[in-house]
């Protein structure tokens, strides 16, 4: 039934919490979706942003979302919570 | 009827305000398609100007434009902002 009704295709992505301490695997067909699983995964209720976690983009149109590859790493923030940088941020080798 | 127009292709991009407080992702065609919508997604009203992030480059031709990468970061500015060097500027390896 995939098949026949050619359903747009689940990548893997990694999202984690604001603080970092808590990161899931999740499988999402776009950005909305992403948004369903995310709130049921990390137990988020409010309305929630979705951003790179590299760099704090906030990611708000499917289009968008369609051009990030599979297995990038988001922060999902509830309303209130800030992005910060990753800890080893300026050190990139 | 993506390929019966032809119609341009729209490319991810990246944009920061003033402060780097905020950041979102965005898809153009080109400069005053992202201008546009820089406006409407950064809730910037007068008139804009696009820089590079990095290093304050000011973008005014589309001929330019479209020389820049997919995922380049821009800075907008309203009258009156002045771009700022990154932080971290400096310790890039």
């Amino acid at each position: 039934s995939q098949l026949l009704h050619s359903s747009p295709q689940q990548r893997p992505f990694r999202v984690c919490n604001w603080d970092r301490s808590l990161k899931k695997g999740v499988m999402a067909e776009g950005l909305q979706n992403l948004l369903d699983k995310v709130q049921e995964s990390l137990h988020i209720t409010s309305s929630t942003s979705l951003l790179l976690e590299e760099d704090g983009t906030v990611i708000e149109t499917e289009e968008f979302f369609q051009t990030v590859p599979d297995n990038t790493l988001f922060m999902a923030l509830e309303k209130g919570q800030k992005w910060t940088p990753p800890e080893n941020s300026g050190f990139h080798l």
